[in-house]
Order: structure tokens, then sequence, then C-alpha cells
């Protein structure tokens, strides 16, 4: 089949690989019918990342199951399914709980990034313990929502709900990429009353309005959230973007009581914490990985219900083929780009 | 002063009755600029609350401070105001939390209701305890809201709060009267996917539909929520009528650990509770009266910001002199009245 | 083997029944180590609980695992395990929670009482989906800690975990039984300040003191909770009877916005209840069924670790063969009966 | 009258000093019945705290109403009271509600630390805000257990409280002087299974076995978490130094998806935080200075009650005459000393 792989910095190519197989009687074997490229897939991209070259990646993707192990029981061949993108052993205590990140066996692992989970950026892929990682797709929800539904939108949801938001709350949300914009569409959900939106790029900011935030240029947002807020900091702040520097806003932005929740992936071994701010603060602060089935139950029906609409981050519609070219495009920000939708057809 | 006083049960009249004089140092006297009928003012128009003849009556107004007592501290003369229709001591640890309907002292009473508290549809009432009772009217909020604030809009989201909503949930709202559609816009705040939305009126559906809930005519109720849960029941209803047969639907209609929220007025000293069926169902009941102040740190942003926009339930706008005929139109259900403003100079 | 069978009203009788033989390669065969009776089981003895005469009767019990099915993964031969009283699927998405008792494919049943599901006061039980219903007995839980686990440790629990306790809090349990008095044990993990326990029986007041509680005389329960709480009520309300006199004490001695956890098995189709009183009050009232397994997560560390050590409500130890007559002294309340632990080998 | 008085790192004298004066009509002048020397007070004989010299020193202390101001309500001149070591402005939203220590105006001050608030390691004190930073101390409640109530006991609560626990946890407290201590008795409060407490010194491990916590010598610490929790984790961790390297040590021993509570004093102004960790982990972190009066409502009951006994924190009592050697004592830890209480008479 055809996928992308990884060959080294800078170097992901489109080309032929053996077709996957299925590891055991709980994995089932899914046809991609869509794939996305994630913001993190450009930490692999530049290399930062400890992955295998000759490795198929993407964690992002839908399509239809064509084989199903023996012990499969809850997926049948036909169904038009959403993978999640994060795996576990599928059997622990936190598992059956969809908290797959959380893996009491320590197995947790990401598509086209552990060196034994090919992705899905490509035309097939075998999905281990098909039972808890696959949900069919239903009625209402279309297939660019299901791969929304597979990573990015559960992290921007889980952003705003690890930020303890309340009604009448004012929201800051840092960083207007596509992970952002759904932290500002998930934050409308907990009853925000306001949520500004930081960003640097104007284009962002215009869609971060368009979406319901309150746009805030990077270089105004020291003033504007003490003018907004009466001096007092923001209630909540959401970090998506991952740098120290944006962290230490984050701390430096919210009210004291309030809570600071980083969705931006930060892998620093040692970031300088300003801990006396902290502790003046009385700070929570909270940083993870998403556990991508344990939101599914909340997310599903909103996306189905049409009351959470998060297709509007995708900005690009290109073909499997053309995949070299869009992470090129992707990692040099240019034309606008938000988020990549492959197609395997093409 | 003009004003609308009752005289016995069905006879609302207009008339002269004295200026309203401040009764301490911590009163301030309010010029009323718009005033609202309540649903249950109507309880009282029927004669079927222990009114004295000669009382004014209106527990939903707004207006502009006139005069203050020497330790009023919060509320300046001039300002343009909203008055919480229910008070207490505001005194005790409950009502310095804005929990007035817990009063520790036990001196919770409703404008227009208790003996000795007259009123806002009328052209000036006298507010006890302002510093507590009163708020300034802010920016980006309308007088019309601002009549919402002090009661029906605070009930209809304590309807939604007490309902445990999570997001996802499926939320059925038993009325579609004006506290029904509040906690309709309100279950919106807490992530509700679906909110169905009872009632037997064709154009008060219509209304619950142009608001974002899905209409479901009361004959076809049980139907409907049978077939859209599976057969498992709501998560959350919310009931706002108050009649012992809406509340055992609510009852009957929700899942197991569910949770049924009743902000429908219902005054039995008895009502029979299928307490079989709610043992069953490890249900969780809630009934009460709404903590008016309490409610609005959360509610006064979300109106300023624009994300809560509740004067869509105001139909009909008259003058304080066609009060009567208010009442009458009313309690008669006639014109398509859902809820009524009135103009003390007209 | 010998079991307890049931014969009509009053009519309990030990006697040899065919082994019983697991349905599935799901289940698995338990030897009984130990069981208990149950105060549920008096409903049943009593005959008001349609209950097929024939039937192997008792819900509390612990064993040695002799034989499982091909399909059960966490339950081995030789365990020594804990079986939950009520089960449900097994497979649904609250069976795997350990939500049994609200089975999304009502398939609910409590041992003794479903007619195809023979119960525990017996030599032998076949147990359906024993990967979801068994546990273990863990180091540092004795044999009659562990029959407590299996229902009714977990019902005291449920009561107080219902009951909202926040630190500090001024509770009441209405019942010094067994039930109550677990529902005492439980309340102080929650922080309870002070646990006032009412009854009408001497030695059951002198055991919830000796428990912790304070001891309330029923005839003096209205005056003493009054005069301890200042006029104010009860934070908290835990009621373990059941009959409809004490739910409605349970609001009556409850403070504004305070909570009533039913645990008491009321199973009448219609109480008067005082929805007046509750809306004044801002009642949350709630009463269910206990999810056992649920529970265990909490429950089993805090039995072997000696924070709660539920065993001083056995008051009598008998072996299989005083069944019957241990159901008459039960019955009878005779001889400071609280709770009966039956040894299957005698 | 005399105080304890600083001038200079280690160099805290008791003199001669003018009475302290009531600044407004909101005050109360205190006569000192009971002061204590606070951890904190070390940071600051140590010279690591920007104080005056001439600074009467001391945040925790009792005594009697000598004097009230004209606006004080609910303090009278007789009553023996405890006081908040910390205050704000008294009238604010928050401070109303007792979270002295984020007052929306900005003037949170700690007694003796601020440099116009004269301390309570003195005969007397001159507090303003009275009626919000003043309790009349309850029957059943202790001088020494009163004493507690200032500070340090709240300081244990909410490390506990901020903690997360949940019945049948596993939770860890990182040092064993009295704040470990009071934390320890504190996460009994919220149902935790086990607490294991860490420190180096043979004597405190002791005491925190004695008071119902898990002993574990620091060097054996990493060992024994890992053993007890089968390698996941402690499912909260409570620090009560205050170090860089313990902080560390707590994000370390914590489950995925568990919580650090941090109440040591840590003021740096960056700390090396593993954020990788943190993100692998899903961490909730908290630090902040605790809100003393917000905590007495829960505290209160419980210590009257008898539910909790933290004066065995107390292994010295000395006249405030030896004050000097009782800072000096106290800073180099010696002949067991973990708290010390000053008599002002002696």
């Amino acid at each position: 089949m055809k996928a992308l792989v990884y060959h080294g910095k800078e170097d992901m190519r489109v080309e032929s690989v053996p077709d996957p197989t299925p590891r055991d009687a709980r994995s089932a074997l899914v046809k991609v019918e869509r794939a996305a490229i994630c913001g993190s897939d450009l930490h692999l991209y530049h290399g930062d990342m400890p992955v295998p070259p000759g490795l198929v990646v993407g964690h992002e993707f839908v399509g239809e199951v064509m084989e199903t192990g023996s012990d499969v029981a809850n997926v049948r061949v036909g169904d038009h399914v959403l993978v999640s993108g994060v795996i576990g052993c599928g059997q622990c205590k936190r598992c059956v709980r969809g908290e797959v990140v959380r893996c009491e066996r320590k197995q947790t692992q990401v598509f086209g990034v552990g060196p034994d989970l090919p992705g899905g950026q490509a035309e097939a892929v075998a999905v281990p313990g098909a039972d808890h990682a696959i949900r069919p797709i239903p009625e209402g929800v279309s297939v660019e929502q299901a791969v929304l539904l597979t990573d990015i939108l559960p992290t921007g949801y889980f952003g705003a709900r690890n930020a303890d938001i309340e009604p009448g709350d004012t929201v800051v949300v840092i960083g207007a990429g596509p992970v952002g914009l759904l932290a500002l569409l998930s934050a409308q959900l907990f009853g925000a009353a306001r949520i500004l939106v930081v960003d640097r790029v104007p284009e962002r900011l215009a869609l971060a309005k368009e979406l319901g935030g309150i746009p805030v240029p990077a270089a105004e947002a020291d003033a504007t959230i003490a003018e907004l807020t009466n001096e007092q900091g923001a209630d909540r702040v959401i970090e998506a973007v991952g740098s120290d520097a944006t962290i230490l806003k984050a701390i430096d932005w919210v009210r004291p009581a309030g809570t600071v929740s980083v969705i931006g992936v930060n892998t620093s071994p040692s970031v300088p914490f300003p801990m006396v701010l902290a502790l003046m603060k009385d700070l929570t602060f909270r940083i993870g990985l998403v556990p991508v089935p344990e939101l599914w139950p909340a997310l599903i029906p909103l996306v189905a219900s049409g009351r959470l609409q998060p297709e509007r981050v995708f900005t690009h519609r290109m073909g499997l083929s053309e995949g070299a070219e869009a992470y090129r495009l992707f990692s040099a920000r240019e034309d606008g780009i938000l988020k990549v939708l492959l197609d395997p057809s093409r």
C-alpha cells in the first residue's frame, strides 16, 4: 500500500510499504478514508522525537473496518469508524475507562510514533485492542468531524475541562492554532462568559473571533487582560502553544485561586517555574496527555447534535500522494494553513 | 404614587398609594424603571397565596436609586440597579453569600408577597438591606435583561445547575413557559448535547426550537424520549411546570442515576411520590427556591458578554396603568402571551 | 449440597438441593466459606417479595473458586474471593464500571432473589459474569470483613457518599441497625464532625456510641437535633430504616440546602411527600440501590488498612444447619441480634 | 508591654514596646493569652524575609478582647477569641468569604511580617477588620487547640483539601514537622486508606506512626512507595517541607492523574520543573497560601467535637520572657522540639 514514511529530519516520503497485518485476535484492519496531520507530527518532522526511520506516520485517521480478529466484539466488518490516536493495553482498569494514557501496564502508545505501531497517513492500518480503540461513526457526524474526534478535538476539550471553568468565567486561551481554537469552542461548553484568544497572527485571531472568541494580539495581551479583569487576572488560562515562555505567561495572567491548564506540548525536562508567584496566587496547574476514548461519551453526542462544529479548523484538503508537500507547507506555515486533511484515495 | 394593588382573588387594581419610606439606615429608595409580572404572581392573582389585601405586588423590577440610608456602602444615589426579588436578613453567613432564601435568621421574604415588603409593580420601592439586595446594572446589560436578572433568569439557571448536567448529556425540560425557556438557555451553558422541551402549546414549542431546543409535543413525549435515549431515559430532567403530574413524569423520564431538578412551583403539602421507582432508578431529586444574588456573579457576566440573551421571553410591553388588564391577559394565556414588561411611566 | 430454601412466608428450610452448575463460559463455581443474613432477606422471609418457593436464598457470601469457565480471565481456581450480591450483564458500559444496578441491558439481579439466580446461603454457588462480580480477598481483609463487603458495607458507604457530607458537618443517621451503623462508620470517612444516631433500642444506641456516634433516643430526636444545630437542622440526614415515617422525619430534620440520603429499603409505589417543605428547604433527596463493585476500589483498601472495621456488627455466628432458627431469631429481634454469620461447614 | 522584637538575622529580643493602639472603628484590642512560634517564623529569624528591624513578630495567637471599635459587630469585650494569622481588607467579595489571602484590594498581610501589622508574640495586639479576622473560641476547644486554629492547622488541612483525596486513596506526606503531622491528621478526614509519612528524623517518624501514619525513612522512600503502590505511584502527595528537592520528589512519587499539593513554603523565583514528566503523568499541581478564616467552618466543629486532636504537636511550653531562647532551640532543632507555645504572663 501507499503511505507517508519518516526518513529523518524534514524528510517525509510517500512510498509503497507492505500491507499491515493485525497482530492478534483482538486487532482489526482499517482501510483509511481520511487522515489529518497534527501539530505534534511537526515535532517528529523536525527530528525532535526519537522515531525510527521507515515508520509509517500519523495518528489521526478514520476508515472502514475490513477485518476483525476473533476476540473483537464491538466492531464489525463494514463499520465506518474512528480510531483513538493513542492506545493502551485495553484491558487494565484505566484502559477500560478510556484512560489509555494512564495504562497500568504502561503500554501507552501513539500511532505513527511508537516503533511497533505504524500510523494512519496510509491506505490501511492494523489497530490493536480494537474494542477499546475504535467506535463506529454515528449518524450526524461527518467524516471530517470524525477525524477531529481521534485526537485534536479531545485535546482542546481536555484543556478546557482541566481548566475548572465555571459559568460566568473569563478565560484566556493562548494560541489560536487548531488546538487553541478547539479549546475555545470547548470552553464555551462550560459556560465561559468571555474567552480571550491570544496570538500573533492576524488571520488566526480573525478566525478566533468568528468562532466566538475575543481576539487579543500577543503584543497587547498584558494590558488587555489587566484591563478586562480589573487587574485581578483571568479566572482560567488554557495554554495551547507549549513553549516555556507561554507557560510562564499563563501563570502571570491567571487570577489568585485560578487554574492554568496546559495542552501545548512541552517536553522539556526542566522549565524554570516561578514558585513564589504560584505560592502567592494559590495556583492550580495542570498538564497532561489527552485520554481520547474517555472523552468520546461527552464529545460524540455534542458533534452529532451540531452543538460542536469543529471542522472549521481544516484549511487544506490534499491527496495522500501530496503528503510530503503538505508537511512542508504546514511546517512553513505558508498559505494560511491551519490543518490539513489527507485523502488516501488521491 | 401609582401602584398595582392586590384586593382579593382576580382583583388587581392600579391605584394611588402612599410613597414608600425606607425602613432604616441599611435601606434604599428605588424609582422603578421597569417591572415584570412573574408566573408565580398568578398564584397570588388566583388567591392561592395568603397575601393581605392592600399590598403592592411584584418582585421583578429595576430602577434608579433615589436615596440611601447612612449604612449603605455599595450603592449610590443615581445608580441604575437591579434588585433581588427575594431578600433575607442580609447579615448572616448565608445572606452574605447571596443565599438569601436560606437566611439563618429565617427572615427570607419576597417583595410583594411578604406582608411588610411592598412590591415593585409601582413607581417606587423601599429596599431593605440594600448592600446585599442591589447591584448596579453593568455596561452591556439592557434594562429588559436586568429585569430578568431579578428572579426568572436565576430561576431557570438554578434549575439547570441543580440538574447536574455534564457535557454531552441529553436533557428534558418540561414546560416551555418563560422559566422553561430560560432553563433551556441555561442548560446550554453546561454543555448539554440535546435539550428536549416538552409542552402542549405549538407556539411555545416553536419558540423553544428557535432558542436551540428540540420541541416535543406533550402527547408524544413518552415515545420520543424513549426512542431518542434508546430506552435508557434522559440524563437529566428539569421540571418547569409545578404540577404533581409533571413531577411524576420527570421521575419517569430520567435514566438510572440521573437527576430530576424541579423549579416549577409546587406548594402541595403532600404529593404521591413513587418511592420504589426512585429506589430502582438511584434517583437524585432536587427542588428549591432560587438564591438570586448567589447566582449573579455567574449570570451578570454572561448577559453582559452576550452569551445569554434571555430577553426573547418578553412578548408584551405595557404601561403600569394597564396592569390590571395585563394580569387578566396573562392569566387567560391570551394573545400568545409569555411574559409582560410594565413601564411605570405609562 | 445443603442450602437454605424459601418455601413461603416465614418458612425457610435447610435441605438438600442439586449442586449448582455454571451457566456458561463466563461463569465460575464458588464453594461458600461464610454467608450472612441481610435485613432485606427479612422482607423475603415475611413474604413481601415475589420469590418463587424452592429458591436457594442469600446474597452475602464469600468462598473459594472451584471451577472457572473458559472466558474467565481475572479469577483463578483456588482464589478466596468475595462476590457482589448484585450483578448485571457484566459487559455494558455501566457494568464495566461496577454500576451493575444500572445495567443498560436491564439484567440487574440479586442472588437468592432473582428466580434464575440461586443464592449463597448454601454450600456452593454458580456465579455468572465472574470477571465483574468477583474479587480476590486481599491480604489484610478477614473472611468476616469480606462477607460485609459483598453488600451491607457498600450500602452503608453508599448512604454516606450520597449524603454530600463535607468536613465539619453534623450528620444524622436514622436507624442503628447494621446498615445504619456502617453508615455511621462511613460518614466518618467524609469528615463529619458530629454524627447523631437515632434509634429506639438502647443496646443499639450503646453500640452506636461505641463506634463514635452520638446516641439519640428516638423520642428525644426532635428536640436534640434542634438544640444541637441551633434550630438550623442537620447538614445531612442518612435514612437507614426505610419506613415512610422515617423518610418524612429525615426531610424534617435536614437544614436548608442540605441532603437526605435514603438507604433504608422502601418499596412503596406511593409515599406522601411534603413537596412544599422540600421546596422551602431547597432539598436534595437521594435514594437508590447500591452499585457494589463500583465501591470496592474505595472500600477494599480501607478495610485492608484497618481504617474501616465493620465486623463489629456481627452479633451471632451459627452453622448453616441452624439457618431456619437464625431467620426466626433475626425476625423476632431476640437476643440482641444485629447480624448473623452462617458457616456452611456446620 | 513586653514583646518579642526582630532586630536582624538571628537576633530576636524580648523587650518593652509601646502598647498597641487600634487603628480605626473596625479594629479590636486583644490581650494575648497564648502564642506559638511557626516554622515560617524561622525564615524571618534567619533573615530570609524583608522584615523591618523593630517589628513585633508572631502570627499565631489567641486572647481576650479588651476593646472594640464602634463598627465591630460580631465580637464583644470579654470574649476569648482566636485571630486569623493572615488578614485582608475584610470587605471585598473574597475577604467576606474568608479568602483573605486573595483580597481583591490586594491588602493581604500577615501579623508580625507586614510592616504595619505588629504581631502576637506579645502581651497585646491591635487587630484590624475584627469582624472578619476574629472568632470566639467555642465550647470544647482548648486554648492550645485555638492557637493551632490561627494558622498551622488550617495550613495542614489546606494541604489535604488541595490534594483531591478520595476514600481509599494512598497518600504520601513529605515532612513530619508540625505542618506535615497536621496534614496527616487532615488527610484522614478525607478517607485516605494509607498515609505514608516521609522524614529523616526517627522521633518525628515515631510521632507520625502514633498519629495513624505509616512511617517511611527518607532513604527508603523511593523503594517503599514503589512497592506499596505496585509501581503505580501514590494517588496524592502532600509536600510539607518546601525545598526544591522535595517538590521534585513529590512529582516523582505521584501516580498518573494524581495530585501534588504543596504547603511547604518555597519562595524561589525559579524552580526547575520537570515539565515532560508532568505531561506524561497528567499532573495536577497546587501550591498556595492558606485562607485561614475560610477553613474555620470546617475545622472549628471538628476540633470542638474531638474528631481532630491537633494539640499533640506542641512539645515545648515556655514563657514569653524565654522567647529568644525558644527561637534558638527551635532553629537548632534541639531537644526534640516540634512546636513551642509561649505564655505572655510568664
